[in-house]
């Protein structure tokens, strides 16, 4: 049996070196397009910023050495540039010229391409897919820090990044580091879009703390020899920013030029569609990683069936993560051995580090969910990552989205300092297992007063989840909180009357009515005949004080994950519109 | 309605609060022998060790806060010293007298008292269980360290530490940060009993690294006036060790005075036995906490249904964990007010830090399994905390514990720097949600370089199981190598001769046979005929030489966990045996 894999990175290797430990008989053929196969390219903004200082270190395999050990034909420099499904032949360009290489299965695997905005001048940003695009990036920095070496650093070098995404933040941080002056530009209204917008302020916060002019809902319009000039979403020019060195983070795209070659069909976000078993719509042909559609484990009413086509192009996505690219070449390996049949889902976790905050998410946001239309849950908790009167206890921001007609968990969000991915990966953990939001609450997590709290912040969550389930709370989230006030109720701060002075929820300029928690039976006579939003710094007071106001017979409501929230969310909206350049 | 609590932390605490929340109308009594309630138990040892420095830090209430907010009736001093279960009465000894208080339902929350070896001169060792414990503790280091001051580091102050499970290690690590020179006496023939001796032996040798005397397989023979008499397990003498202070931490036993005075049925390891809803045998009683049995999740053979009376006894355990009190407060409080029927099993999971190495578990161990006679699969692996790339990446040893018939995962364990409690409560997670081992391998944790690996350690051990499950591979352990060898099997090390060089596993003083990875395909011949065990530093090689040695025809094993392990199981035989004082 001869395999073609093209694409020798994450998938495509993958997949090579888990066929040759299967079939020591197998012949096995990788095409790669570039210089390098088997590269961090994770690691790529690391190096840019001299974190990862060695070069040699991101080259993680080599064609001598994948020879040596997998007796893998590994061929870079390989442009596959047609498919001949019938004939079951790729077309092959090489610096000697064009080949044609049969096959009897072939595995795609060239990735997604960054995409650039489509403006003038736009040849001159880089991009940063492979060790090429790397190379070229710590060239620019280095020759714009020798040219501006000695000058004042208001005129040292300077850097515009477009596309506050993942990547975008990874790189405009790795840019700070190696002392450019940074303008991150992003079209939405918001940094990280994957985050919901009070959640993501805080990074926005973050990059604005260290330096970095943080531009929402700003276009590029153009890439000028040493500046970007600036549009609002309607196209009007802000003006222009310097910008020696310019980095395109705006997204990827599934790179499906040869699957389209093979009349391979795509799935409705422009990846190749797969099956389960990641067979193309051609026979022999297969697609892994971020080329191809993955199945969404949390699109909206039951998953299909393997053998629901409809259900399956509808339920597809597209998640260019390393994890599951890597899980993909893992599978299409098996299964072209014939050892395995079947995938499990994909729900979408993912991480990144930004100055020292970190921030995650798994599965849905609160927006996404909105935009399908979905009834959802929401819980905003801001837990220390341990106990809190061990030192060094320092509060992270997390959120849960939850189905309300079934408590399934459906997704989950963290902005914090430490113990940040902890939280996000066990409750992707739970996802995967079908666990309960409500079933957060009993997880047995591992606790000593360095590492996490007796009740978990997972296990809070849990709690919180089933306070709701039950019926036993009733929450009001941020955005909500005019609206109620509107109907006639009143907000409560059941903080101490020194929390209360030092800054407090408020509703159209107007405070809310500090009623600490400990008076609140004595005085709770004076909300009487009103409905009640009690709110605390998190939440958890204000519970505590809903339940109580309840007992004594108020209509009352808890303002979800308390002032801290709240002000998060206001703080998100005023980040949200443009700044023109002064 | 009027509950009365007896025990005032943990478990009763979190009974009382969640009963006030459920309802206002409740009368809810809590008595407490002690002068504290709600205080952070687990903070004690650091708090010693000038950690948490501020005492007040610990008290998280206070009699009167919880009055303030709760309505809570809470009595310090007051130590209930009977029941009356048909009058429904306690009697409680105050400074004023004996009481005799009315209940309707009674919540037994006192906790387990700390076990002291019966020997002369005991009741000169303090333990560590309350406020009072730890006052006192810091009085006897502040008066040692005063009374030694200006004496050389051989002549200052000293202590020994009975016990060196989770809280003795604590205390151990504690009193050296306060400059005591510490013997560490554990009877067992390793440290950490609730881990494996191959994963305890490398908290054993930071303790040593750190200037712990550690004596494993040594007993207190006597604890004398500024010494300690050491014994070896068939008590015989092994002198005294300096000992200004002496701890006593060999662990716990539920505190059941009272639930036997009230005729409350014990369980078969000495709890209370309690149903699913932590009812007692005796009616209106309820036990929760460090007393109370835990449904053991992870006992041999299915799990009882609730009704199931003598199935329910023979699955009771003990887990004296802060995380599953919490769990039962709650639960005890949600099932008295009606709202809920029902209770996760109890999985177990823990951690400690021992100068800066983290140790944590989940489930069964290994030899715990043995000792049940349950067949099991055993997975180590070695895998840095993040990507290798990325600076600061450093190894830790993991390992899991599979039931062979189902896959099910049965425990895992984690020894290392950073990293661990994360990927110990991302398997806590996945039992509580059935996973089995292989779907580790599917589950969707956070990348990026800095926080972990596009192959995570858990999806790791995923793939291990997954190929062991498989009959993929198949694995020898490093106590099974001396037999391997004995029926003629030839021992291979695949590594580079570099890093054979630096030292390769051993069976009788002969070292394997180098024959690298790389050059397998050309070599093999050179064992052929023989079986093969091979080996590399972790598992990893071992595997693909493994694979690729099947493929051309061997019979062959891979060593699990590689070199590391290997060594790690030949240190702990080292550690187990008794050392003679000098």
């Amino acid at each position: 049996m001869k395999i073609v894999i093209v694409g020798g990175v994450a998938a495509g290797m993958s997949a090579a070196t888990r066929l040759r430990r299967g079939s020591e008989d197998a012949q096995i053929v990788v095409l790669e397009a570039g210089d390098h196969v088997s590269y961090a390219n994770c690691g790529l903004p690391y190096h840019a910023g001299g974190v990862i200082e060695d070069r040699e270190a991101l080259l993680l395999q080599t064609p001598e050495s994948l020879a040596a050990r997998f007796r893998l034909d590994v061929r870079v420099g390989h442009r596959v540039v047609d498919v001949d499904p019938d004939a079951r032949t790729v077309t092959v360009e090489t610096a000697d010229g064009t080949v044609v290489e049969s096959y009897d299965e072939l595995v795609l695997s060239p990735g997604a391409r960054p995409v650039v905005p489509p403006v003038p001048g736009v040849e001159r940003a880089l991009v940063l897919r492979d060790v090429a695009d790397v190379d070229r990036l710590v060239r620019e920095i280095d020759r714009a820090t020798a040219d501006d070496a000695g000058d004042a650093p208001a005129d040292g070098p300077t850097a515009v990044v477009i596309g506050a995404g993942f990547v975008g933040l990874e790189v405009a941080e790795n840019l700070v580091r190696r002392g450019l002056r940074v303008t991150l530009v992003e079209l939405a209204d918001q940094v990280l879009a994957p985050l919901d917008p009070e959640m993501a302020v805080r990074v926005h916060d973050e990059l604005v703390a260290h330096g970095v002019d943080v531009r929402t809902s700003t276009q590029v319009a153009e890439v000028l020899p040493a500046s970007v000039r600036l549009a609002d979403p309607e196209s009007r020019d802000l003006g222009t920013v310097p910008a020696d060195v310019v980095v395109a983070a705006i997204g990827v795209r599934p790179d499906t030029t040869l699957a389209e070659r093979a009349g391979a069909a795509l799935g409705p976000r422009g990846g190749v569609l797969v099956d389960d078993d990641l067979r193309t719509s051609v026979a022999h042909v297969w697609a892994v990683g971020d080329v191809a559609t993955k199945r969404d484990a949390l699109a909206p009413g039951t998953i299909p069936a393997a053998d629901d086509a409809a259900g399956l192009a509808s339920s597809a996505t597209l998640i260019p993560l390393a994890n599951l690219a890597n899980r993909h070449g893992r599978h299409v390996a098996d299964v072209i051995l014939g050892r395995r049949t079947g995938h499990r889902p994909a729900i979408g976790t993912a991480v990144v580090g930004v100055f020292g905050l970190t921030a995650a998410t798994t599965g849905r946001s609160e927006k996404r969910l909105r935009a399908e239309g979905r009834a959802h849950r929401v819980i905003h908790t801001h837990p220390a990552q341990h106990a809190g009167y061990y030192p060094g206890a320092t509060p992270m921001a997390l959120k849960l989205l939850v189905d309300p007609a079934t408590d399934a968990i459906l997704g989950a969000q963290a902005v914090g300092r430490d113990g940040v991915d902890k939280r996000i990966d066990v409750i992707a953990t739970a996802v995967a297992g079908g666990l309960t939001a409500s079933d957060l609450m009993d997880l047995e997590l591992a606790y000593a007063p360095a590492y996490g709290s007796a009740k978990d912040p997972v296990n809070m969550l849990g709690y919180v989840a089933d306070n709701l389930r039950a019926g036993e709370t009733r929450s009001v989230q941020w955005h909500e909180l005019d609206a109620a006030v509107a109907a006639g109720a009143v907000v409560v701060d059941v903080r101490t009357p020194d929390e209360h002075a030092r800054g407090t929820v408020e509703v159209g300029g107007v405070p809310s009515l500090a009623l600490p928690l400990d008076e609140l039976r004595a005085r709770h006579h004076e909300i009487a005949g009103r409905r009640v939003v009690v709110h605390c710094q998190v939440g958890q007071r204000g519970h505590t004080a809903a339940r109580l106001l309840t007992g004594l017979g108020h209509d009352v409501v808890n303002l979800d994950g308390g002032n801290l929230t709240w002000r998060d969310g206001v703080r998100a909206q005023a980040v949200r519109s443009v700044t023109t350049v002064a």
